[in-house]
């Protein structure tokens, strides 16, 4: 690394990036002068990115009435804690799957079956401090949503997710688009970096607990941070069971994995072990902690851990046999690895620059045969904040710019050419988006099948680029469409509450099942139920009473259910359970008891059960709440609760 | 009325709806017979709506990137409990606003400002019913959402909106787009239609009881459905306030109010009292309710009622002075009012025809000079399946046809002549939907000022429109030119979970703020709170201890709270106000209180708090969830349980 390389990255440091647009001014002069020839480069991007005059060749993002959109979109809700499920190129919403948050439509997190799901995986502690608030959480964050591999491509089965509010990794089944699997990881707080393993398949989920907590976190150790930890984690996605734990140095932020199944590799923020922003920002260089995965395997197998909460917790701190330590400037934010296989782009953050380091010298890295910093291939200067970078599979990046609102799109072997001294411009094309971009993500880009096709950046800021919605703005993903010789934007799409990630995804590897198979393992507990009760769920009207339980089983079949009525006493633990005998597509009933706050979805030949205390006498009117038949508002009956 | 038009109503009873296309076809094909000339004028609806070759003359539904909707869409969340805000035409959703959901983003249902606004209108019974779940509902059901109106237009106050799922009323300020007052409606049971009074200003907001309970619903009478009774309800939208009730015959269904402050009117099914399908559909006519505003404000003066529940009840059931009763074929839905100020189209759901009511004629009714039948002046046979009518503000009307899935355009004058014989015919075209259509709603289309330029049909069923997403498939809301000779289909629009209903609203009608005012009504408890406490809410960073209280006073700005920790002792209750001090367009922070299941917005200026029991012990960070700043990741500090 030359000399002034090293002048740019720790001559200005993060704390000079706060605020003042003067700083920030003379920081793009900089840097601009070393990458591009002056101030005129960096600021507002528009030399190189005139964006007239370029219309003809570009696609739309219309799809028209009747047409289908060519990519799934699997869209993290942010803290709306839903994943969102959109299509790509017409940035359309095609479904919301709750996920960690409450859903007042399908009852997520009132329903038996999806009380089940969220509270099998929560630590006994979580389970016993929600007891008295309900039993589930209500709020949560889907932060990175990623598809699971298969020979480092999507494979269709799963959508992996994280929760970084309440530490948390859930699962959706890509056949029911539903939450198969929710876990609380142990040890560790709030789950920021996830990324599913490329190859040889999606085998492990790494999930990167971002805050630095006391161990155990029981309050004997409050005030002490030098004796806070990060652990990295990696989970069985098969199982969604926690394998291992690495205990690091630093705050744990993304993570991405190699396409060989040898390496993790996550970014590090934090590297002073500050609790403020004045300590987490002070030094010139933080790092990236690259994961040997067959070493942390075989330190399992010699039982080099100790064992809390079950999970064997590795010391992967530095000078570990597990870890090494890439030196990285200035808090290291994304980290992506490149289609190509070999090269990883981490995002430095609060230096004008990417690091690009070549998977290829782990070994020797590991070896102790090189230095961290020989890891580091290239550093091209792409502008200022850059966070997150995509791929076009053509050789390609595309990094976001969240304080200069762009796109750089450069070259990632010019990069390598360049830091090595050769005279090349790896800077192709910068273009404005509209505002403060974070997250990025190409068609199939984090895969070897990376197309080129389309490019989503998720705006933090929409300004004035909507009809005015009130103080509270919507953020803006933008479709970019990448085949041309010039980006362009082609559509502004407004979202809720920080869309924080997305993925996009060929819909010949997503096939979703139309109806339920009456085998689904979802409701096993309601067929055990049922069973024990002898009730024939496919052909049930039964009121069973069990002592001061009522179990109460329906079909519904557009537009009646089975049972017109049925009577409870006033303080009754009343199970309802109901079946969607219709099996035709799109045939959803509901189930909402009113002025009971119970509100259920039941797919077609789904079953679906919620169970309350009958505590409020009176005719309680229940109905179903998914539009089914021209007599759907006839389509409901009465739950009589006698007084106490 | 002739006598044909009477078999036509009543030889085709619901029941015969029900289920076999072969039983549709025939009834198609009568009124085919009747209206159009044949069984084919009616199927498929081709003949009248070709559907080819019309692209030229219609308008594109694309909003470029950059460029701005014409239309604000206010949207029912449906069961999801939100208010969707919309762009017209790009039907882009640009914000949600929580209303009777939990909202994991926001901390709608958390804070201790949405708290109160959700508790401080609800009957003492459901505080004491929630007391043990949590104090507030976690599930409602947007069903209708309507501007407040000013002189026969929107006015750009409020929206108001039901909630059918439990029974309540809420009201969103049109300058933050956040509710602002939610009230449950007593003695009734399951708001279904609501309108706001169009004449001379809202004023009224008219709400529908829709299913019929005992008064008092407390257990007394449980199986004795003669003892049921629907109420209609007046409540003042200024003070959201319940100013009086009116108990009818019937199920009440949908209403709308007409354009000279004078008469509200409801359609109404179940004229039978039935309490299952069978019962419900038995009669061949129901009826219209027109409710005498005059007499009954009348009334109330008077004392002609039973005081229930603090709200004036008059008896409005058939023979009245307050009520008349219109026979209707077939329970009628959809109830619209159109722009002329003469006609209310009522849509007669089993019938194939709409119903029209000279508004003028009323006074007439109420002096008993004429019979309630001759209120009907045009009976149009529209389709299969009729649910809801728009206007474009040129004399036409679009009625929804649920069963035959098509949009009928009509002439309203034309079919008033037909009626009393002429021989002209008002159907003007049929347009295919996909599919299933129950509402739609034209641009400004229920004022004096409907401009004709957009229709949305919202679809029930979306089949193989989309990608597909899964068993829960989304819905279609259409977006329809109808500038044209001919209606053209120009967007799908996928949508979530039921958005029942909308409306269409001019841009320059509805005028936002950008910034909260710090003197805004909404966190008044926290001001006064933190003026006794001796705190300055700007410029807090204080922790007040109270006995067992801990009030902790914050600022926010990008990218740091102004504590950067605090400590509590484990059992303590903990309330955060946060302060967000940045006055900055589209800067919103938040507070996420990492596994205490705590997030909540803090808009720009704006005050938010929230209470909670500090149970757990240990270390947990607290962090802005709300993207803010480059060093937004480092937004964050330390809330210390020391264990009890």
């Amino acid at each position: 690394m030359s000399k002034e390389k090293d002048k740019t990255c720790s001559s200005y440091t993060r704390r000079e990036l706060f605020g003042t647009t003067a700083k920030l001014a003379t920081l793009a002069g900089v840097s601009g002068a070393t990458a591009a020839g002056g101030l005129a480069g960096l600021i507002g991007g528009s030399m190189l990115s005139p964006g007239a005059a370029q219309a003809a060749e570009h696609k739309s993002a219309e799809v028209k009435p009747g047409e289908l959109d060519d990519y799934y979109g699997f869209w993290s809700g942010g803290q709306s804690g839903e994943l969102r499920i959109m299509g790509v190129p017409s940035m359309r919403e095609l479904m919301r799957v709750p996920v960690f948050n409450r859903c007042s439509a399908t009852g997520w997190g009132q329903t038996n079956e999806s009380r089940k799901i969220m509270r099998d995986g929560m630590l006994p502690e979580t389970k016993k401090f929600l007891d008295s608030r309900g039993g589930v959480w209500l709020n949560g964050d889907v932060h990175h949503p990623h598809m699971s591999f298969t020979d480092g491509t999507y494979d269709g089965r799963y959508i992996f997710m994280n929760d970084k509010a309440n530490t948390r990794v859930a699962r959706v089944r890509c056949d029911v688009m539903k939450v198969d699997k929710m876990i609380e990881i142990p040890n560790t707080a709030d789950i920021h970096g996830l990324r599913p393993q490329k190859y040889p398949r999606t085998g492990y989920v790494f999930a990167n607990g971002e805050h630095r907590i006391p161990i155990p976190n029981d309050g004997t150790n409050l005030n002490d941070p030098t004796k806070y930890h990060a652990l990295f984690t990696a989970i069985d996605g098969d199982k969604m069971k926690v394998v291992w734990q690495v205990m690091v140095d630093g705050n744990l932020d993304n993570c991405d994995a190699d396409y060989q199944g040898l390496y993790a590799i996550a970014t590090c923020y934090n590297s002073e072990g500050g609790t403020n922003l004045a300590e987490m920002t002070a030094n010139a260089f933080d790092w990236v902690v690259v994961f040997d995965l067959k070493a942390i395997e075989d330190g399992v197998k010699k039982g080099d851990f100790k064992k809390i909460k079950g999970v064997p917790i590795l010391d992967g701190r530095k000078g570990s046999r597990y870890t090494r330590y890439i030196p990285i400037p200035n808090n290291p934010h994304g980290c992506n690895t490149a289609p190509d296989g070999k090269y990883v782009v981490i995002s430095d953050k609060l230096s004008p620059t990417v690091s690009v380091l070549d998977v290829r010298k782990f070994p020797d890295l590991f070896a102790d045969k090189i230095k961290p910093r020989d890891c580091v291939v290239a550093e091209p200067q792409v502008g200022l904040g850059p966070l997150h970078t995509s791929f076009d599979g053509k050789g390609n990046a595309f990094t976001t710019l969240f304080l200069d609102s762009q796109i750089t799109k450069w070259n990632i072997e010019k990069a390598v050419r360049a830091y090595k001294g050769e005279k090349v411009d790896p800077i192709i094309e910068k273009l404005d988006v509209n505002y403060q971009p974070g997250h990025n993500h190409t068609s199939m880009g984090e895969t070897k099948e990376a197309d080129g096709q389309w490019l989503v950046t998720l705006n933090k800021f929409s300004k004035d680029r909507f009809i005015d919605a009130g103080p509270l703005k919507p953020e803006n993903d933008q479709l970019i469409d990448i085949t041309g010789s010039k980006m362009k934007i082609v559509h502004d799409g407004p979202t809720f509450a920080e869309p924080h990630d997305c993925i996009i995804v060929r819909t010949d590897i997503v096939n979703p099942i139309d109806i339920w198979d009456r085998k689904d393992p979802m409701w096993e507990d309601a067929r055990k139920m049922a069973a024990k009760d002898g009730v024939v769920l496919e052909e049930a009207a039964n009121v069973i009473r069990d002592g001061n339980k009522v179990r109460v089983y329906m079909t519904s079949q557009a537009p009646e259910y089975s049972l017109e009525k049925f009577t409870v006493k006033q303080g009754n633990e009343v199970t309802v359970t109901i079946t969607n005998i219709d099996d035709i597509s799109d045939l959803t009933h509901g189930f909402t008891l009113a002025d009971y706050g119970i509100a259920m979805e039941i797919g077609p030949q789904a079953t679906s059960s919620v169970t309350f205390m009958a505590d409020r006498p009176g005719v309680h009117w229940f109905y179903c709440q998914w539009f089914c038949h021209a007599l759907h508002l006839e389509m409901r009956g009465r739950m009589l609760v006698k007084p106490a």
